[in-house]
C-alpha cells in the first residue's frame, strides 16, 4: 500500500473522495453553488420546488416542467396509512429524529418497487421521500401531542403546507415565503456527514430509503444537524443580550464553543447565514419580540471580537445559527428543529444517491471500502495464543 | 490541497482511513483475527458470548464474566410491546432488510437514555441491542406469516435461542453449535461497507441506534450482505450438479461473476469459507439432502479452474458462498440471510461505534467529513448566470 493512502484518525478532511456535478462549497470565497447557480440568486429568486428540479433533473424547471413537479409532489404528500398506524403505536417522549429514522425504512416497507435500481425508479422514490418526509414531521409532531395528523392541502406550496400540516394554520405569505427560503438554504451541502453516509450505503446498492434513513441519522449527531437545536439551547441558556458578555467569558474560560459560529468549510464566513439573519429580523419585529434575533445579532458580534482577541481566531455564524431564533418565531418546536432540517436535505440526499447509484460523466460509482490500520490488542499487533477459558 | 488527498472515486479502497484495535483481515494470508485472536481458534473454540465479550470488552471472558454476561443478556432479549404493536401495522411483503432498519430506531424511541455519552451507557445499549436484534428478526418471521412471536426462551444460548423464536422448534445439539459457529464468523469484518457506515454516522455524535440503523440499510446492498441472498438464488437457478458447466460457461460468455466466488480483501481465500463447507456438509448429510452442498463444492471447484483458465485470475469462496447452503439446511428461508447477517454483527458494529465514540490510545475520533471535487453541471465548473422563469 502506498503511503500516500494513510490517511489515519483524520474524518478524511480535505481528503477528496469523488467526483460530484450537484454542488460546490467553496470555503475560501464564502460560497455555495447548487448545480453552477450560487445560493444568493437561488435564495432570492427561486422556491424549494425549483431547487427540487434543479437537484434532481439538473436544470431550472421551465414554468410546465415546474406545474409538472408541483402536481407530482402534492399526489405523494400523503403517507400509507400502516405507517401512520406504525407511528401511533410509539411512546409520545420519542427523539422526533428516531420516528423519521424509523419511518423512511417503513415508506420501503409499503412501497412494492423500493429495490429497482433504474434512474426513474430511482427519480420516482425522490420526489416521494421528498413529499413525504415534511408529512411525517409533521403528522409525527401532532401525533405525541394527542392530535390527528392534518391532511396536506395540495392548494399550499411545499413550504406552506409543512408548516400548516404541523400547526393547524395556515401561514400568512411572509413566514410562507421565509420558510420556503429556509428550505432553499438547507437543501444542498455537498458531502456533509449525511450526505456522505447516503451515497456510501447507497454505493453497497441497497435501496434509496434505506440510504437515505442512514442519513437521517448522521443528521441526528450533534456535530452535524442536531448544531441548530443547540444554537436555540444556548440561546434559552442566555436569555438576555446583557447576560452576553458574561457567556462569553465562561465559554472562553472552559475552552468552549459557541454554538453556530465556526464551520468545518467556510473560512470567511457562511453566506446562508447571510441571508437568514435579515429573515429572523423581520420575523422578530413582526411578532413584537426581537429577543431571540437581538441576541443572536449581538452574541456573532461580542463572540467574534472575543475569539479573535483572545484567541486570534476568526469565528462567522454558520447555517445553524440564525436558523435557531428564525425556527423559534416561525413556531416550529425546538425539537423539530433538526427533523426540519431533514425536510429540507432530503432533496440534495436523493440527489446524491441518484448521482452514487448512476454517476455523472466523471463519476465511477464503487462500493465505498476502506482500510484501517490494525494497531493490535493486548497481544501487541501480534497474533495472541488462545487461552481456554479455566486460564483466563 | 496536497494532491496525495485527492482520491477520486475509488471507494476509498485501499485507503487506510483510521487506526483501530478491534480486528485484521490479512487479505494477502487470508487471516482474520478478532483483537489478536486468529479465526479459526475463535470458531473452534469459543461461542457467540464470548466473542460478544471478546469485542465489547477487549478480553475472552472468564467463566465468571461470561456468566455474568450471559445473564445481562437474556434479561435483555425481550423487545418493547411498542415495538411488537407498531411491527404488526406493516405489510408482510415488506423486506425483512427495511422492517430491522425501521425497528432499530423504535427501540431508541422506548430507550429513555439512548442518547448519554459515556461507555457505560454504549455498552448497555450495544448489549440490548445485540439481544434484541435476534428477536426482532424472529418476531418479524412469525408475524408476516400471521404467528405470535415466540418469547424468548433463557436456557437457551443466542444461536439456539434465535432459531428456537424463529422456527418454534428447539434445534438439536449439532445445528444449535452449527448456528452458534456461524454467528463468531460474522460477528466482526474491519471496515467494511456497512461497519464503515455505522461509524461514520456515530462521528457525528449520533446515538449507537442512529448508527446501527444505518448499518443495517449499508447491509442490505447486494455488494455486501445482500450477497448470501444471492448466492442461495444463484445456486437455485442451477439446480442441478450437471447443470454447473454450462452455467458458469454462461457467465463467462456474458462477463458475469459467480456469486460468493472472489472478494475485495482476501487475495488467496477466505478463511470464513474454510470452516463454513464441511459444516454444510454435514447439515446436507444430516438432512438426508446433500444437493446444496454437493452443487456448492462442484461449483467452487469448476469454477475456479474456468476463470483461471478464461480470464487468468484466481477466484476463492467467500463467506457467503458456503452460509448459504448451511442456512438452507438450517431452515432459514432465503430471505432472512442477510437480517441473520445483522444477528450476528451487531457485535462488530457495536464494538466500532465504541471505538468510534471513546477512542482507542491511537485512535482520535473526528466527524467524517471528506471533499470532493465539483467538475460542474451545465455551466462547465464556471457559475452560470441565473435565468429567469420565462426565459429557461
Amino acid at each position: 500500500m502506498e503511503d500516500s493512502k494513510k490517511i489515519i484518525n483524520t474524518g478524511l478532511r480535505g481528503v477528496t473522495v469523488a467526483s460530484t456535478r450537484i454542488s460546490h462549497v467553496d470555503g475560501e470565497a464564502g460560497k455555495l453553488i447548487y448545480r453552477g447557480f450560487p445560493i444568493f440568486d437561488l435564495s432570492d429568486k427561486t422556491s424549494y420546488e425549483e431547487i427540487v428540479h434543479l437537484l434532481l433533473y439538473e436544470s431550472l424547471p421551465t414554468e410546465q416542467q415546474l406545474i409538472n413537479l408541483n402536481k407530482r409532489l402534492t399526489d405523494q404528500r400523503k403517507v400509507p396509512e400502516k405507517l401512520i398506524a406504525a407511528l401511533k403505536t410509539q411512546p409520545e417522549d420519542a427523539l422526533p429524529m428516531d420516528i423519521l429514522q424509523a419511518a423512511v425504512p417503513m415508506l420501503a416497507a409499503g412501497d412494492s418497487n423500493a429495490a429497482e435500481l433504474t434512474i426513474d425508479n430511482s427519480q420516482r422514490i425522490a420526489e416521494s421521500l421528498i413529499a413525504k418526509i415534511a408529512t411525517i414531521v409533521a403528522a409525527w409532531h401532532r401525533i405525541r401531542n394527542n392530535l390527528d395528523p392534518i391532511a396536506p392541502d395540495p392548494s399550499l406550496n411545499h413550504a406552506a403546507n409543512f408548516l400548516y400540516m404541523m400547526t393547524g394554520q395556515k401561514p400568512d405569505e411572509t413566514m410562507a415565503r421565509f420558510f420556503d427560503t429556509c428550505l432553499v438554504l438547507h437543501a444542498e451541502h455537498s458531502f456533509n456527514a449525511s450526505t456522505f453516509s447516503a451515497r456510501q450505503i447507497a454505493s453497497t446498492r441497497a435501496h434509496m430509503y434505506a440510504a437515505v434513513a442512514g442519513a437521517v441519522g448522521s443528521l441526528s449527531g450533534e456535530l452535524h444537524g442536531g448544531a441548530n437545536t443547540r444554537v436555540m439551547q444556548m440561546l434559552q441558556k442566555i436569555n438576555s443580550v446583557d447576560a452576553i458578555d458574561d457567556y462569553i467569558r465562561q465559554v472562553l474560560e472552559t475552552g468552549g464553543k459557541l454554538m453556530g459560529l465556526g464551520h468545518a468549510v467556510y473560512k470567511t464566513g457562511d453566506p446562508r447565514a447571510r441571508i437568514l439573519a435579515p429573515m429572523s429580523k423581520k420575523l422578530g419585529e413582526l411578532s413584537g419580540n426581537t429577543k431571540w434575533y437581538d441576541m443572536s445579532i449581538a452574541l456573532e458580534e461580542k463572540g467574534k471580537k472575543a475569539f479573535k482577541e483572545k484567541k486570534g481566531i476568526d469565528i462567522y455564524p454558520n447555517v445553524d445559527f440564525y436558523s435557531a431564533s428564525l425556527y423559534h418565531y416561525m413556531g416550529i418546536p425546538m425539537d423539530l428543529f433538526t427533523p426540519v432540517f431533514a425536510v429540507s436535505r432530503i432533496a440534495g440526499w436523493t440527489a446524491h444517491v441518484i448521482e452514487e447509484q448512476f454517476g455523472g460523466a466523471d463519476a465511477k460509482p464503487v462500493l465505498y471500502r476502506p482500510a484501517s490500520d490494525y494497531v493490535g490488542d493486548y497481544c501487541g499487533p501480534a497474533e495472541c495464543e488462545f487461552v481456554p477459558m479455566e486460564k483466563r
